[in-house]
């Protein structure tokens, strides 16, 4: 069928089984199309095809409620719910979110894009449709791999003591992103594999009533042997522990086994949690036979191959080169302990994880439970280097404050995909770390310009010993630079001057500094002289080169590719207004707003970080201080 | 014995039972005494008195590493490594921390204060034992109500699966803080009321053999039930589903039962639990008869009657005024719904739990779970009141970011304890909310004067449409000001003119604004003529006040009980930069280390936060602008 034509889901109440599967096809093909032309997170997409299709059947949206953990799998859902006339547009600038998104429909209820949050929101839809006394289902959606985040087991903790109506789909691929980790998995591993179970169940009790009574104690032990029977592992023992009635495990490729599920699990009395097995990338060949993660989100492929579409790059990718980089200082130091929460693919761990798979722990979608460990390494004087992308340490803020800077542990933090990310938008953007580490006390935040002096942060940092320390760099690739063959410490806290200049200075650090270069060289065609600092600590920063800068009364603009609001601008801002510097200082960086998905470079030209704006701004303050002079007040 | 005279815990070794009992009941006396004069947390420590000396006779600290998590609960380790003569000082400024702290001793080799983190680090502790070859045991000690903590869960799902050697000592006092909240703490009811336990198990052996073998289906069923007897709910299968050998439940005041089952948990290889039941307050009949929490942490009270000695107060404890302020308001406005993260007798909710039972949830220790079912309920146009401490507010970051501020939803925050907490120290100041907060997008922050500002500021947030908002308000009680009958909104991002004066502005907001206004009278003695404002909105500011102040060039002092990095003085900066004005701020506030425990005023003496400094920093500012004038550039 015509997936454009689609307005509404209330079609599929009409579709037979034909029918259905037919649909499934058409959804897989259009998805398959066009993923190839934009990317996305066609994996996890192809492996819901069915289970969406059967629980937009079952269930009626948007009076019943969905939440689609995570959310990249909402691909169908969009498709289903009159939104696949967009798919061109998918994860571009201004198109079609790659994750559930309330403004675009109201069948997009909750909003996400970290893993883990679908069973706590729901518990929050619940109580309010009780509050309301409203009759509605709860239905989050959520992956083995998110079952292993904190928040979610917080949850089900709460849902299972209240004993609220809701309808848990556990959507089991047996991979989230990389293949899964934690005990959870194993129970659900002895789940999958009893294939029986049900048969099984109904034999044991057979077997019960033919346990000879042989006098009232065993008999009371029989009694309370079939009250156990429940608690067998082949029916779900550990959700059911919880509170929750557990269903299936079923196939989540079959619509009729889903449909029979689903109407039965729609007539629970309290939480219910319907156990679906999914295969992810599900007809498409290359996809389905990846066992390492490299098809859960894309970038352009070739349909026909599932080649990838190679785009130019320069250098090497920045987390492959901070990754080897620590690889490298590991042969060396055994102190050195790599943890990564589910990201091992990611943030390029590969290479770790097979030469030194005992100092090496992916921990799972676990990023509270990754920084404390590596606290409790380091108080054992080893050194953990823990990489987590910016955007999921905001997970682990309080273990960093309380448990790692608080008693100044020697932690290595390398915040991966910090900046701007793009295609995956704004629950994604690194762009918060700054602001949120700045104000910890012992923390030394830093940001190499290029590939080269990021190997050395890494050396900076493996040989620090004065407690935190975090390299923050960028999604994406290197600029190609030639790279030392040895690798050496930076001294903490020193800023380096790419460009002197006598008008005034720009103080800017990683991405954004070739920006700044190229607005030096187009101010001093126009006769401004621009000095260029590469401040590549955050903190601490270099006081000696800011008091030289200040003290000389020279306008100062800071760039930074992360939030104003208490960014490094504002640093710079706290070190004139302490130290009495009169000198005039503006900031270029993202404004207080949240910032959708796009290409990075029209996301930059929308917020002004441009070399054009840095030029304009420069001009400014040259032109205000020519005016009124400025001076140590 | 004289238990000042403790220099290590060796001296366990080679007491008999008799002895252990006589030294536990010294240990009780001494606790029960030092307490009542100096207030503590004496109901936890009660309860694990027989537990830690248990401990430490079983195993060798600092060798094997005992992780105390909450850490509250560490007196009587502390009393054991050595520090008994320092009782007097507990929790006092320069005094013996009331929680585990690396630098008081080597056996305290993790520190702790937020709850859930032991499991975690227990895990990087062991991890590096195994790394290094090295043999130890690593024993944390986590109470039934840390572990519904997600970062716990996060924890024993790693451990489980790593199968690392470990001892996790589960102490089970059936009330953590406030009664326990959970589907675990069912869980670990029903394992409680299984005392017959193990005879249950054996008989269930014996039946088991007597099943007549009726043919090879019904038989390998049998083997499969056999199999399946070590998943019965009796033997704790919850955490042996996690991969954890389950020991008990086991009573922790009995010497023998301690002693026997901690010997046979060194020998087992994995990670194993072992299940303590302990008795809060145990040997002190006031602490032992509370049901709700009252004695797990209290100030000084009379050591015969467990009467409380009141201290000298004027308003309404701040905790109160908030709660029921908003009990007020849900008798109006049924979409009100209050969530505590399992602080109702700390945030003082408990006369909403009783009125609006409905409308009350209680989740447990799990700050994130609560945050993000208040957005949760919040997408269903309920209005959830969120009371959360500061402190903990922390571990609810990112989901304050990700799930309420993002999609812009109506959630009313109450970050209880802002500001310095005291006796709690490091681990429990609340001065990073306003860092934190300030640079994520779409919050209103703010905080009151007074009791009276206090409740118009509830009546503010419950009005509030416009997305998240938060009212920080602080430990202790209100100044007694008189208070209005009608509640009123107060405009949003509306300051206050407390002082009018022309020579310079402080502005400031809650509990530093008695100390601005006594710096304003001295320094009007002096013939500076100071106007103090009450930045009663941390954000968004005031920005038509500030244009006047700023317009007028008049120097601004700052003054916040904050951190000043990022804080709201950067706040200031940021707008005079923003707008270009040239006029010269100073700031006061917390600077950039931890804070240690101790009375609040000493503290903020300690750290330059007062009234003098506040008269030294304007007089300085209104001399350089005498000297130097100051404009608009």
């Amino acid at each position: 069928m015509d997936l454009n034509k689609i307005s509404s889901p209330s079609f599929l109440k009409n579709l037979n089984q034909k029918q259905l599967e037919a649909l499934a096809g058409d959804i897989r093909s259009f998805l398959i199309e066009k993923c190839s032309a934009t990317g996305g997170h066609i994996g996890p997409n192809l492996g819901v095809v069915e289970l969406t299709i059967a629980l937009h059947k079952a269930f009626n949206s948007p009076t019943d409620k969905f939440l689609w953990d995570v959310g990249h799998q909402a691909y169908v859902h969009k498709i289903l719910t009159g939104r696949a006339s967009q798919f061109d547009t998918l994860r571009q600038f201004k198109g079609l979110c790659g994750f559930p998104k309330r403004v675009e429909s109201e069948h997009d209820e909750w909003e996400t894009g970290h893993s883990s949050t679908s069973l706590s929101a729901a518990m929050g839809m619940a109580a309010a449709r009780d509050i309301k006394k409203e009759k509605n289902y709860v239905v989050p959606i959520i992956g083995d791999g998110a079952l292993t985040g904190g928040m979610a087991l917080e949850a089900l903790n709460h849902i299972g003591h209240e004993k609220t109506n809701m309808i848990v789909i556990l959507n089991d691929n047996e991979m989230s992103i990389a293949p899964n980790v934690g005990a959870l998995h194993s129970v659900l591993g002895r789940l999958r594999t009893a294939k029986e179970y049900s048969k099984a169940k109904e034999e044991l009790e057979l077997l019960m009533n033919k346990i000879p009574v042989v006098g009232g104690k065993l008999a009371s032990t029989a009694e309370r042997l079939k009250d156990s029977l429940k608690y067998l592992v082949v029916s779900g023992i550990f959700f059911e522990e919880l509170g929750f009635k557990y269903l299936g495990p079923i196939d989540g490729h079959d619509f009729e086994a889903l449909e029979k599920t689903l109407e039965y699990a729609k007539k629970v009395k309290g939480p219910v949690l319907v156990h679906v097995i999914t295969k992810k990338g599900k007809g498409y060949k290359p996809a389905e036979d990846d066992t390492v993660g490299t098809w859960h989100g894309t970038g352009p492929y070739k349909m026909e191959t599932g080649d990838f579409v190679k785009s130019a790059v320069t250098g090497p990718a920045w987390s492959s080169l901070i990754a080897e980089s620590v690889r490298k200082c590991m042969k060396e130091d055994e102190r050195i302990v790599a943890i990564t929460p589910a990201m091992p693919v990611g943030s390029k761990l590969e290479g770790i994880q097979k030469d030194f798979p005992n100092r090496f722990f992916d921990v799972g979608i676990a990023e509270q439970h990754a920084a404390t460990m590596a606290a409790g390494l380091a108080t054992q004087k080893m050194k953990p280097f823990l990489a987590i992308y910016s955007t999921f340490l905001q997970r682990a803020y309080d273990q960093v404050l309380h448990d790692i800077a608080r008693p100044n542990l020697n932690v290595f933090i390398g915040i991966d995909r910090a900046g701007l990310v793009g295609a995956d938008g704004e629950t994604h953007q690194g762009v918060f770390d700054i602001a949120f580490l700045r104000h910890i006390p012992n923390i030394v935040l830093m940001m190499p310009k290029d590939e080269n002096e990021g190997q050395h942060m890494v050396k900076t940092a493996l040989d620090y010993d004065g407690g935190p320390i975090a390299l923050r760099y960028p999604r994406g690739n290197g600029i190609g630079v030639e790279m030392d063959a040895e690798m050496k410490a930076i001294p903490i806290g020193t800023w380096e001057v790419l460009r002197d200049g006598q008008d005034a200075a720009i103080l800017t650090f990683g991405t954004t500094i070739p920006m700044a270069m190229e607005a030096a060289e187009q101010l001093a065609d126009q006769g401004v002289d621009v000095k260029v600092v590469n401040a590549r600590f955050i903190k601490p920063l270099d006081e000696k080169m800011l008091h030289e800068i200040m003290g000389a009364n020279m306008p100062i603009l800071t760039i930074e590719e992360a939030v104003l609001q208490g960014g490094f601008g504002s640093a710079i801002l706290e070190f004139a207004a302490d130290h009495q510097y009169n000198v005039s200082i503006d900031r270029i960086g993202i404004p207080d707003q949240f910032i959708e998905h796009g290409n990075v470079d029209q996301l930059l030209e929308e917020i002004n970080v441009t070399a054009d704006e840095t030029v304009k701004r420069i001009n400014k303050l040259v032109a205000n201080k020519k005016q009124v002079g400025s001076r140590k007040i």
